[in-house]
Order: C-alpha cells, then structure tokens, then sequence
C-alpha cells in the first residue's frame, strides 16, 4: 500500500512542509532509509542524518529548528515518535486477517470452538480442548486434551501445548514453543537407576504474555507453573517445573529458571542468565546477561552482575581488580622482596 | 476421578484417622493444598504446615506423633513419600491411553508397524521404519528412513528424528527435539569459504533415556553418537556429533556438549553448563550451573565449577577473596606506601 | 551398498596393497573401525592404529612407510585425508533424493513452485510463496505468505519461516528452526505495562548458509537481519532482530547475538557465547566459548574471553592469578603483619 505525506499528515493532525503528494510505500530508520520510505526524528543525536537521509518522507518535532536543506517532505507533529509508532500499529493492523477453520485440520469433535476464530491446516486439537473467540492457530499447532486457550490469542506455527494447560487472552505465542512438557523430575534408586516422579501439574499463562520461539515452559509436578499477566519472554528461554513468572516481568533470550523459583513482578533478566531452583527473587530485579542466581533476593530493585552474582557495583569494582591481577601479583613479590631485603639489612 | 480416604488407606494398607469419607481428586504440596487435594508429610521441616493445611487428606508417617489439631483426614502408612509416589504413578497410570493409527497419518509402506501403537494425525513414517509395540507417536512427530524406534517408547508432539536413528526401548522424547541433525563440520578452503562435510553416521538413543523439549543430538560424522541407559536429558539441550552421554548421567537444561566429547556414567552436569570438544568426562563427575569445562576430568566423583571450570572448594575459595578485591587493591597499595616511607627514612 | 577395493582404487587412481576383493559398505574413523568398513590415515598421530585396525580397508599416503604387518587392505592415493572426503561426497550424494510434490502438502493457488522440488506431506505454503528450482520442504514446513525460498535450498522438518522472508540458494536449515518470528520490543507504559513494538520487517539468508536446528532468528523491527553469505550457524542459536552476521561467520551452538548487533565477516563464536545488542564485531574476532561481549570490538582478528570478554592473553593471565588468589591474600596478610612487625621495632 502507498500512502501520500498528505493522508499521512492528516490522520497524524500533522503539518507538511514540502510536496504533499510524495508517497512512501514502507519504513525504516533515518540512517538506513532509502526513497519510498517513511521515518522519524526524535533523538536529537541523529539530527544529522534529516540532512542526509534519502527518507521521501520524515516526522519531526513541531518545535525542531530546521538548519539545513532537507531533500525529504517533512510531516511536523506533536511528538515524533509516537506518532511513528501510532503508523507502524497502523501497518500491523493493515496486514491481511487469517480466519475459517480449514478442512485439513483435525479436532476432536468433544472440542469447543469459538468464533472469529482462524485454525489453519495441520493443527490438532485435542479432547475437551475450550479455544475461544478470535483464537489463531497456525499450522502445525498442537492443543493437547483439556487445554483452554482464551480469547484473541495466537499461537504460531509448530506451538505445542501439553494436556490441561491454560493459556489467557491476548497472548502471542511463538513457533516452535513448548507449553506443558514434563518437569524434569527423577527419584534415583539405590543403583542411581533413576525413576521417573509423575509431572501431573499443569502450565498457567496469564493474560497478555508474549512467549518467544522455542522456548518451554514445563508443567508442574502438582499445581501450576505459572506465567502471571504481562510478562515476556523471549526465545529459547527454559522455565522450570512449578515456577512463577511474575507480573511484567521480561525475560531476555536462552535464559532459565529452575524448578519451583517464585520470581517477582517488574523484573528484567538479561539473556543467558540462569536462576537457581527453590529460590525467590524479589519484584524489580535486574540480572545482567549471563549471570547466575544461586541464592533467595530479597532486597526489590537489586542489580546483580556475575556467577555466581552479586551486587552489580561490587562485581564492577571487583572485576577492575581482576583484570589488574597480574599486574598487582606482582607488585605483592615486590614488597615480598623489599620486606626481605629490610628485614636482612 | 474422586477417591475417599477409606479406599486410599485400603490401596496403601494405611489407617485412616478422621473421616473416612473424605474425598480428595487431585493431589498436592502440604504448604499449597486446597481443599478436595491429597497431600504427603514427610520431611520434618514441613511439620508445621500440617496444622494449618487446607488439604483434605494427608499421608503421614505411621511414627508421626500429632501435636496439635488437625482439620485434614490423615492416613497413617509405612512411608509417606513412596505412599505417596505411588499414588501419583497410579493418577499417571490413570490417564487415558492413546492408540490406533490414524488415517490423517503418512506411513510409507515399507514401514513396519507393531502392536498397540498410537501413531496420530500428522505424523509422518518414512521408508523401511520400525515402530515397536506400544510406540506412541503424538501428532506432528517425523520419523525419517530406516528409523526405529523400539517398544514401549513414546514420542511426542513435533519430535523430529532424522533418518537412519535409533530410539531404544522405554524412552519418553518431549516435543520439539531434534534427534540425527547434521553435525558442525565445515573446512576452510583457502578464501575461508566452508565446505560443508558430510555426516553419515547416526544417533543411538538407548533403552529408557528420557529427552528434554526442544533439546538438539546431531548425528555422528561417522560412527554414532550415542545416549546410554537411563541416561536424562532436560530441555534445550545440545550434544554434539560424536558424543558419547554415559548411563544414568542426567543434564539440566540448556547446557551443551561438544563433539567426540565423551562423558561417563552418573555424572551431573547443571543447567547451562557447557563441555569442551575432543574431551572425556569421567564417571560420576558434578559440573556446577554454567560451568565451562575446557579439558578431560579424570578423577571419577569430581566437582568442578567456574569458566574454565576447576575443583569447586578452590573456586569457592578464589571466589571469596574475588569479592574482596578492591579492597585487597587498597591493601597493597598502602603496603607500598609504608615501605616507601619506611625505606625513605 | 558395497564396494570392493579394486573398485575405490580405480576411482580414486589409486593402488591397492593385498586383497583387491575386499569388501566395505560403510566408513568408520581407523580407531574405532569395525569389520566391512573404510578408513583412512593421514595424521602420524593415529599410525599405531594402522597395525591394529578391524577396518577392511585404509587409505593411506602414497609416501606413508609400513612398518608392521597389517590386516587390512591398503589403497596407496595422493592425499589419503582428500581422497577419504571425496569418497564421502560420494557416499552422501549416493543417498536417495526426495522428489515430488505431496498430495498432502497445503499450497496457495497464488504460490509459484520450481521443478525438481520435493514437497513433503503436511507442508504448508502461504500466499505468493516463490519456491524455486530444486527446493526441499521436507515434512511439517511452514513457510508463510510472501516468502521466498531460493533455488537447491533445503528445508528440514519443521523448519518454520515467518511471512515477508527470504532464503538463499544453496542453504540447509535444520530441522526446528524458526526463521522471522517477532523481534523482543516492547515500550514500557507509566505503570510497566509493556506495549508491543510492531516488527515489520523481516530476515535475509543469504546463499550457502546453514543453520541448525531449533536456532530462532527474529525478523527486523523495521529493514532486515541478515545473515549473509557462507555463514554458518549451529543448533539453538538466537540471532536478534535487526542483526547482521557477516561473510562466512561461524557461531557454535546456544550463543546469542542481541538486537542491532552487527558481527563482521570470517568470525568465529564459541558455543553458548553471547554478544551485547547494539554493537559492532570486526572481521575475523574469535570469541571463546561462554564468553560474553559486552562492547564494540573494533581491532579485526581479535581473541577475546570471559564476562565481561577482554583480550584472552590478558585473561589468561589474570585467570591464573585467580586460581591463586586465597594464596595472594595470605601473603599479603604476612606482609602487613611483618611490616607491622618492622615499623614496631
């Protein structure tokens, strides 16, 4: 679809200056844009790039100072950004809607189907299985016996949910994520032969949880593991048996929590970072990528840095140190010596 | 399924105290019960929650002395926690059994197909396959060529096993892994383009392995790369081409091994941890959450922790004074200015 | 199938010292070779295998000097480790090829499909789909509306690939991975309710790549991530949005690169590495294995190691001071004794 900078100025209450009839048919970033797009300028550090950038159409401030010769139709608006995010929901918006349910799906017929709702070829949908209004099942999704999934979700290509599992409203759920798998829970015997310990829990995401691509979450071995409303977790990431999410907590890719951790709401975990099991973790906490949490945090808000971790501030100043170990070695040789030489004399 | 506390005692030859119509379907953990939910005491640490539980009916130790008032229907048994495990394998026995052949399914003819299988909708059989007695395919599973999978194992949704694999006996994969992918070979030409080089060989999965969600095996270059035993894998798992995983080593979550590396029996490797190639791991080796093993551990029973890993009581030693560096810095550094003072006079 | 001495010498112009009958089906390394198999012998490390071999056949170096009595039948080439690469080329390409398109694959009227493709049961092609010559869509591919998939590329089972995307000639992607899922964005709100940044753009395979399996690469918010020519990525990577990967990079399996993060050509990742977002990677830096890359590295060629990563001679050697420490600190506590002892006197 192309759009003029005049219909683009008139549903942003904005003002054009330049050729109201260039059309942009995409967007980009100011310092990668090529003709036919549409980009933005907030940040002052990039008002170099309105000079230069081969953008056909750019938003601005209304109180930015213009220094130079512009080549771009400029749209000035309240507030740059967010106008440009009010058109790229816009685009979202604008993308063709998936609905029906295809013939090449199979649901079993104890199943409960909603309205609005799109089930495309090769998804399976198991007994008893509740999957309510505006649903979107991709190809290849698999809903395991007794699974709800609430309103207006979607799950991409390849999800599988386990059996009993309860996925809320409004979540987006990505290919390849697995929802439901058993906890990884063994009895060893005497001749360490381990024995399995039945997982006969469930999974619980809460409502408006974004899940990344392949990653899984496994069910409880009683009770739920639960996901609470707003979190986001990003891909690869492994959530233990019996853990809670808390709410809008962010999870940043391949990082995991073991079993029965209780992780509070508002946190913000780098990627690769790993959290112990059995532990809780208070609301606001940051992990640095890559950090380890052996230990229970009790304090809301720490930043903790390291593995095994701890205060971000220490682990900087400690790390200062280390990187100088060679260097400060010897240095204690060298008072070793001048003490020796003293001490001799 | 309901059951009451008088058919419970009968199965576990325990002695009811309180009701013995009590009915419990579901079971829980004594400090998370609700009403209508089995619970167990066992370990004295949890004493105290028997007084204030809200399970209706929990397993206690024949021994157990009551102390105070208890609202919950008690059972005294032998043990409380095998009691109750066996419990919980009866509710897991309990699940309906899936099986039949679906005609939604894709089965090359070559294939042979035993008794008592579940092969579901959307699985895929390829040529000259051998699904075992009692097999479960769940839907979306891709058996490749000259697959077999042996009796009694179950695979679950979206497993993906390459051509020529073995599955032993007893095995449970959880949906999404990956089993026969290509090993990482590649050799430079003199302009670094890689040449891709071929891997021919296989994977043997061993009788009563357990395999985590979305975990990874490539096939062997040549030869096999081969998952003992009993051995268990937890999710998001990679072993390389070549490796060798010994009987009853169980891996947590997101941890790797790298190729031709070949660990031993019993070992214990935390989430996240990572082996280096060309390595061996002796039995009974603990590899800490996140540890990097550069190179072959020949003491069977080691600990080891850190990247690169080392014994964990001298890491754990090198660690407390990692945290007090800065100060150590200062330390020295006023040990400097002493002695210059001292020399000066 | 089998083949005999005489037949391989013939092929590989070389010379066959004992039985030219002999007859192999299979390959195996000269270590761990079994009756009926092939191997070679090029390194002088492994010559002691020579006399000690089950291998049927090995290959060896013309100029190679036998010493002891051998079991085997030799075959005397140019290049014993290039005529064994050759021979297995030859025994992949000998593998049967996949043709035709199913009857149970779901394909859009608008998709345009090449000659020469194999389309597998249960794969599903979107809308205006371009499936060039010679592609493979093995079983439980989801390629999405828009996407392109470039000639003699092949996709494993359920390989998912988002809309808008687009796959080079030549690439292998394994199977499970997720190519153009949405990039981690998110706004946060005055009350750390997070709103979710429309990801619109999409991700460009370039020709020759491979990809292993269950790797997830997130698509552009805006533009593109690239992954460019000759690259290859191992199992379980997460590849950011925005992302470029250069030129014959390489990146072992479970790393991370975080959006906008742009990595040079001919680098090489070490497994479960992790590199910041918003940086830059010059060509030809190599990352140990778990390291953590928190900042740009602009001095091509580098060799960085640990979290956060520095020069690996520096850390080397600040590593082995760290082994020491508890040591170190002794020494300084006996110096500041001692000197209390000195300045005392």
């Amino acid at each position: 679809m192309e759009f003029t900078a005049k219909t683009i100025a008139e549903f942003l209450q904005g003002e054009v200056i330049g050729n109201p009839d260039t059309k942009v048919n995409n967007v980009a970033k100011i310092e990668e844009a090529t003709p036919g797009t549409l980009a933005f300028l907030a940040n002052p550090k990039y008002n170099k790039y309105l000079y230069t950038t081969e953008a056909s159409i750019v938003l601005i401030n209304k109180e930015f100072e213009i220094e130079n010769e512009v080549s771009a139709t400029l749209i000035k608006v309240e507030n740059a950004y967010e106008s440009f995010a009010k058109l790229l929901e816009l685009a979202e918006q604008a993308r063709p809607v998936k609905q029906g349910i295809s013939d090449l799906a199979f649901i079993e017929e104890s199943a409960k189907i909603g309205d609005g709702v799109y089930i495309a070829p090769f998804v399976y949908v198991g007994e008893n299985v509740v999957i309510e209004n505006d649903v979107k099942l991709y190809p290849h999704v698999f809903v395991d016996d007794n699974v709800t999934v609430k309103k207006n979700s979607t799950l991409n290509s390849g999800v599988k949910v386990y059996h009993e599992c309860v996925i809320g409203e409004n979540c987006i759920i990505h290919a390849g994520a697995v929802i439901g798998s058993d906890g990884f829970g063994f009895a060893p015997d005497e001749n360490n032969v381990y024995r399995k310990i039945p997982q006969l829990g469930n999974v619980i995401v809460e409502d408006n949880v974004e899940i990344g691509s392949n990653t899984t979450i496994d069910r409880a071995t009683m009770g739920s593991t639960i996901i609470k409303q707003g979190a986001k977790l990003d891909n690869l990431n492994q959530i233990g048996h019996n853990v809670q999410i808390g709410e809008n907590t962010v999870i940043a890719a391949q990082s995991g929590v073991a079993g029965s951790t209780k992780v509070g709401k508002n946190c913000q975990f780098g990627g690769q970072s790993g959290i112990a099991p059995h532990i809780q973790i208070a609301d606001g906490v940051k992990v640095t990528p890559q950090a380890g949490i052996p230990n229970t945090i009790k304090e809301p808000g720490s930043i903790v840095m390291g593995t095994p971790a701890f205060n971000i501030r220490e682990f900087q100043k400690s790390f200062i140190v280390y990187k100088q170990l060679p260097d400060l070695f010897k240095r204690v040789k060298q008072l070793e010596n001048e003490l020796a030489k003293l001490k001799g004399e």
